[in-house]
């Protein structure tokens, strides 16, 4: 208890909730890392699938980081105004539901879901192998290292989410300085052959087919996973809790998309292209700075944000499980919050399943990239048409400029992300993405499997009728005895305080000293409720005619309630344990699976 | 329940019994791989420490393989005298135990015990180091290889030890043939540079100190050990089972001797010197017949039987383990026989203690082998030695010259022994044998402390005034409670037809609910016995005021027996058991920890 403590902190009252939630500074802190770290990818991912179409097509860069950037604008406006109308947070999966119905919320909650998981462990073994390339003596432990990391998260996470902010506001913090310095020196240092301005706004000769655009649009649009988190998370905040998420969201938003342009342009000015050994942040980085302090602190700063984007979906997962758990589309131990105020078992549940995925796929986690942008936008896709039809069916109480508007941008940035989420299927079907397309309906038809049952089992238990009581029934104790002694006297007191009759059960191998025990037991007399069953077995286990016998008794009567006795020695030494009780707890295990019977442990307590 | 059927066999009734025991060809086939697996290395130990004091030295391999032989014979006829006395087995401890007293025995008695367990680690382990050595690409799957084998080995016994004898027959008596085989060729064959007759029997020029022939005596009587095996597990043997055994001692005696002496014979015959990547059978099998089929035949063989020479302590460790509980040295659970009729416990704890060194060692067990020659030689010593004594007792009812024959025989062996003790014990000191005189010392300790505590128990618990009777108490049951419906009512119907007293536990975290709960409660009016307790908490958890409320209770009422009901849903699918009982299941766990409190887990039956 007292290692429980020292690990997971003191346990917190109610009232000290307000003390464990976060400001705008160290909210950005946890909820930020996920979407700032796509920065360390976004623009490579554009470049990557420009460069298949030639050097020219590398300037369309310029227009789809414009246009992504409008997403993003898009994305913050609709989010901010969603984090208004639902301060318990739940973002695409609370909008949804309310104004699309269950399976647009399902799709959107169950994808998310899979996200955040699929997040912990990209992420992680990301920064692993960012490590393991500086370090490659390391590469053996790949595995070994990851899990450990997915471990401390969930540990930190488990104190508290104030305690992890503490933990990774300095990299988060860091990244953003030195991305925007880098990008802000970039677009003002003299360059050989810089582009002219001219060139930054007319196409190149030459025709990129659509295909390629789109393609590298979509790539290029996993810079925006993660801004859905705040979102998700509104509770973590403090009081005002909507008022602090969308400042904190948009002060991301204005992070991200200055990040992200500046990259995109800066990249364009440098005539970066895409390189096996270097990622598009460390050659920028080598051709504004020299390959000294900055390329290096900003690489390992790159390695720390890219593995405390983990952290985000530790805040995120928990509270969008236990909202839909509320809703009865999963476990109901997602709702329970323990000591420390967070729900830990989502905590638990994420992190394990993220290790599984870690294991399986052996720290090789590159398949799964493909997998978690499909998931984001799918719900981006959900939360901007939800917020288009509720303004709509709203109109009337919003004045008309501004609801068309907002009728106007959801449905453009639906269509957009709506087109992230098909090119991404499409062309990445074979790389990965047909697992969503497995994964996702099992889930949402696990979802609604549990919904039923939970249905199910209220109605079965509800009593509305306040004339039904508690009626007690006929009870039958059966006492296994090898002896007569103390103990088992004990026990049959127990039994007799407990049941109307008391069955003593002494099993035996052959015939004689059954027969002897019977004679000293009539000599004893103990009790007239007391009924002695002599029990032959030609078996060397006395577990199978126990277990035997009790079902027998609780077959014959139905109407009463069975129960087995069994006396178990308390001792003063953890190892004088394993001298005993190994009969009580055989037996204990084999009643496990026989679910009508109760199994009464009486503790009793050894002077010696 | 099938798949345990399926690993482990189908359970056997009593009077099966002898239908598992095995006769004198398989009885040899699971006893003798311990003995006959250290002809492997019992000669090349000799030429090691020979080998140190030069050439010339090598030929005391001779006279030290003909003392050893003689011992050999000596421990033969003497346990073959044992097990005639002692037809339930147990060999050095029992004789111990009944001629020398408590101390003499626990020290034979956990000395073999250590030494099977050794055995299991180090045998399996040279096997696995035997085959690596062949396939190297093997070798990162050393202590997996070695894990894997002695589970197998494990569940194998489980089954019973017929089932290993089927098994291990092949290897066993093709290594015995083999062996043979070449020492008679060996001795046949014309060699150049063959010693001549003189030779053999006329030591060199040149003196060797007493201290390198004691040291290769002690080496070299390392090819002892397992004789003792049979002793211990006298009752594995068919009816007559003394009878069986004597013979199957003596089928070892005569196989070993023959082993030993001609490996030894034909190694002095082909002047052999020990060398660092061929042992001395392989270097006899080169020499004779070529590096061909027989050397690679034998090479697999060898590996083979060191293998299974752990199989040996599998048949002797529960046996001897068994015994040891009985006389309440031993945890009880050595006693027990499951459905297959074996100690399932001891094998159990066997092989998991084996697993335990190999991991801990890593696989490389070469410091644990100094380690069991000397428990083995202690348990010869003791055993000779309560011959000799047992003997000199009861010299009235036999021949004079057959008992001062066999006190004779008892009092050399002894002495024999007992210099292999401590030459071993003085030269091994800091390779590993302090290991021995840390651990053993630990052992018996422990095991007298065993004992004492059983004597507590038992005498605590024992009752001869037959006027003692049950008597019923008080019993008080909490039922926490959260709404009114059919599981609570069921759980409260159960509840007064155990106790006296009911109390309805409520949890609230404000005030308001907790009245509203109270009013609803006074309306529906339940019954007279039934006391509801609303307590409030400033925690999430409700299991912490919970277990503070029932332990409450208990402490106020020390005359009564305090019991929680706890109901759990029995649903129809596995599955669904996440979905419900986590409060069962934590308030379960949670008083484990407080063991005068009883937790009664009432099963509800589903319907849907």
């Amino acid at each position: 208890m007292k290692l429980a403590r020292k690990v997971f902190g003191r346990p917190l009252k109610d009232r000290e909730e307000e003390a464990i939630r976060v400001g705008v500074i160290a909210g950005l802190a946890v909820m930020a890392p996920d979407a700032l770290s796509s920065v360390a990818y976004g623009t490579q991912e554009i470049l990557i699938e420009l460069d298949r179409a030639g050097l020219k097509a590398l300037w369309y860069v310029l227009p789809i980081s414009v246009v992504i950037a409008l997403l993003l604008t898009f994305l913050v406006i609709s989010y901010r105004q969603i984090i208004r109308a639902y301060p318990g947070g739940g973002g695409a999966y609370v909008i949804g539901r309310d104004t699309l119905g269950p399976t647009a919320s399902l799709l959107a909650g169950a994808a998310l879901l899979i996200d955040y998981t699929l997040t912990v462990a990209v992420s992680v073994t990301a920064g692993v192998a960012a490590v393991v390339a500086a370090f490659p003596s390391l590469a053996p432990w790949t595995v070994t290292l990851s899990v450990l990391i997915v471990a401390v998260l969930g540990l930190v996470n488990l104190r508290g989410l104030r305690e992890s902010a503490q933990l990774f506001a300095l990299p988060t913090y860091l990244f953003i300085v030195m991305v925007l310095v880098m990008a802000a020196v970039g677009l003002m240092e003299p360059v050989a052959h810089a582009p002219t301005w001219h060139s930054y706004v007319t196409p190149p000769l030459g025709t990129v087919s659509l295909f390629v655009i789109l393609r590298a649009f979509s790539s290029g649009s996993s810079a925006l996973t993660g801004v859905e988190a705040i979102s998700n998370g509104v509770p973590v905040f403090r009081n005002p809790s909507p008022g602090r998420a969308r400042t904190t969201l948009l002060l991301l938003g204005l992070f991200l998309g200055s990040m992200f342009l500046g990259t995109s342009i800066i990249s364009y000015r440098y005539h970066i292209v895409p390189a096996a050994n270097n990622t598009v942040l460390q050659q920028l980085a080598a051709d504004i700075f020299g390959r000294g302090l900055y390329f290096y602190g900003l690489s390992i700063v790159t390695m720390a944000i890219l593995a405390i984007a983990a952290n985000t979906s530790f805040a995120g997962f928990p509270l969008l499980s236990s909202i839909m758990a509320r809703d009865q589309w999963m476990p109901r131990m997602f709702l329970s919050r323990g000591d420390r105020l967070v729900y830990q078992n989502g905590i638990i549940i994420l992190g394990l399943t993220a290790i599984f995925l870690i294991v399986i796929f052996q720290g090789n986690t590159t398949n799964l990239i493909p997998l978690y942008a499909i998931g984001v936008y799918m719900s981006f896709t959900i939360a901007m048409l939800s917020l288009a039809v509720k303004t709509w069916r709203n109109r009337k109480q919003i004045s008309p400029v501004k609801s068309w508007l907002i009728i106007a941008m959801g449905s453009v940035g639906a269509t957009l992300t709506a087109i992230v989420v098909l090119v991404s299927l499409v062309t990445k079907f074979t790389e990965g993405a047909w697992i969503v397309a497995v994964v996702l309906p099992l889930l949402i038809v696990g979802m609604r499997r549990i919904r039923r049952h939970y249905r199910a089992v209220a109605d079965e238990l509800r009593v509305t009728d306040l004339s039904i009581k508690p009626v007690p029934m006929r009870v039958v104790a059966v006492v296994p005895i090898n002896s007569i002694n103390r103990l088992s006297i004990d026990t049959l007191s127990y039994a007799l305080s407990l049941a109307d009759e008391v069955i003593a059960l002494h099993v035996v191998r052959s015939i004689e000293p059954g027969q002897q025990f019977a004679e000293r037991w009539q000599k004893w007399d103990p009790d007239p409720r007391i009924k002695l069953a002599v029990v032959p077995t030609q078996y060397r286990s006395v577990v199978r005619p126990i277990v035997r016998y009790v079902d027998l008794v609780a077959h014959q009567n139905t109407s009463e309630r069975t129960l087995i006795i069994l006396p178990e020695l308390v001792v003063s030494h953890v190892w004088e344990h394993f001298l005993h009780n190994q009969l009580a707890l055989t037996l204990e295990t084999s009643f496990i699976f026989r679910k009508d019977i109760s199994v009464l442990i009486m503790p009793y307590r050894l002077k010696s």
